[in-house]
């Protein structure tokens, strides 16, 4: 059974031969444990975190480890109690074909109720995080303008149509005309913009948002965001949650100091992590299912063919090749 | 009777040529009105932000208009129900030696219950902002550690002793050996830094703080707060009040991205100006007096002679000449 571990620590934009295929020795299952055969793995840029030394929220990766991640695997042989062969499991997992579980942070998912990728996008942490970061710290109220980057990703698609649904005015930035022509067909974003084309941001974010900017949800940082820090309102609102536009920096990212941005408009900035919210993921989910069956949240996936796609996935992340959410169907 | 009127907008540090005296007449009361004589000027590093053209929290000052700014006056004459001669008042004034007023937006003091100048200060906005911005954004819990830059001017002094109150280890960071020697040995600070001598603000803060920083105050900005910002715990929080190394930038300052430091550790960073807390100074300022009578808050004022001097002693705040609270008396 293969494995992918993780081979040197990236430099930059990682490259595959920071990733190596191991193959291991079929393992035996005892009282306690069952057998996972992997069938989707969630690629996300926060990976790129622990790919690199130093202390972070999560432990980084160790390596020539198995890399871990959100993942779906179905049990093909259970000594378990609670998990039968045939139920499929949600949680992190290893990069590997087939691997030993005791079940521990997994969750049994029903396959019949909802695709079984949906529960790495819009029913798990991408759903929640947009759920947690949108509410929680945009506290979105309609009427208001949401700004939300890297918007035509797994996150930012969710953002905006829990924004749309809160009765928010929503502005999308996204890499291509064809990502910004599908938020505001197929997401009913209000505005979206290019921003490889659109020149100045600080000029085409006030063009799309007359009455200024109340809550951003920021998943890019970098330029993008500096272009949205002059439009903010008073009392606007920044949501955190990523910065993929940082995470390949071989040095220390400089840009305008916010200070004086927050100081003039009383802005609050907060950073998160799904982790924060754990005691009350149980809540956003239920309501996440429901507005995916009343049609009012679509979900997209790029989804990508076999487990040895897997390093590719993950590095065309940075390129902004998915759109939605990037999934390895095993 | 003399008023002290913008000239030019400053460029860079303010000049004494940015400022000009101008000779009014005498006027004359009417009804509703009283005729005020000043008697203590506040000057404050907010006010440079209201000395540049452009769109802020608070309308710019006009050329060839008289400053405005916090300000204790005597009543001379009045015929104003509620004000009579010999009362003292505070509130936003002109920098005029005599003015005519309507009350609006003055209050009365009493002068037999604390110093006039405690008015601006701990009993003021100064002691307010510090009030507000510690405590509701900073939400500094017994035994977390509080840092505060700025610790040894006006407001950082203030909120360095309400973290000592609130049972906090509070470091103070302060730009003279004479102001670290005063945090401690005076204020009470746990430890001090200077950051003129300290070398890496990092190592600094590091090695006064081995448990890492839960909130910081920040009244500065710049490369001290780039210090701070390497050395936070998980869910800190800082409350952004000034900015005072960047308000006589000449470019826009640049500086390290903050987004990947607000991710990593979920951190909250606000700003805030003390009139978002108006509705609720009444509830802070009995607090502030009471600690101020029980000898938990220490007060200091650097005291200037002379109505003349006003623009000199502002001008001196952005060369740190002032221990605590900067007053005029006129």
């Amino acid at each position: 059974m293969k494995t992918i571990q993780l081979n040197s620590r990236p430099v930059g934009v990682p490259k595959l031969s920071d990733f190596k295929f191991v193959t291991e020795q079929q393992v035996q299952i005892t009282d306690g444990e069952m057998l996972l055969k992997a069938t989707h793995i969630s690629v996300d840029p926060y990976l790129r975190g622990r790919m690199m030394e130093g202390k972070s929220y999560i432990e980084p990766f160790e390596l020539n480890k198995a890399i871990t991640s959100g993942m779906i695997a179905e049990v093909t042989e259970s000594k378990l109690a609670g998990f039968s062969k045939g139920d499929f499991v949600s949680g992190m997992l290893e990069w590997k074909e087939v691997q030993v579980s005791k079940g521990e942070g997994l969750v049994k998912i029903d396959a019949k109720k909802a695709p079984l990728s949906s529960y790495l996008g819009v029913l798990g942490m991408t759903g929640l995080t947009a759920y947690f970061g949108l509410l929680e710290i945009g506290k979105p109220k309609a009427g208001e303008t949401v700004v939300v980057s890297g918007a035509a990703g797994a996150v930012g698609s969710i953002v905006g149509q829990i924004a749309k649904i809160m009765g928010c005015r929503v502005v999308g930035i996204a890499g291509s005309d064809e990502k910004v022509e599908q938020l505001v067909s197929e997401f009913g974003f209000d505005a979206a913009i290019n921003y490889n084309t659109a020149g100045s941001m600080a000029e085409a974010i006030a063009e799309a948002c007359p009455d200024g900017v109340d809550v951003y949800f920021d998943n890019v940082g970098g330029e993008i965001s500096d272009g949205v820090m002059m439009n903010l309102n008073r009392f606007a609102r920044i949501s955190v949650c990523g910065a993929i536009s940082m995470y390949n920096a071989t040095s220390v990212p400089m840009g305008p100091r916010v200070q004086p941005f927050l100081i003039k408009n009383s802005v609050l900035m907060q950073g998160f992590i799904i982790f924060n919210y754990v005691e009350r993921w149980g809540e956003a989910t239920p309501q996440l299912a429901k507005w995916l069956q009343e049609g009012k949240l679509k979900s997209t996936e790029t989804i990508v063919e076999g487990f040895e796609n897997t390093p590719q996935a993950f590095i065309d992340l940075f390129e902004g090749k998915n759109k939605g959410k990037m999934i390895v169907e095993v």
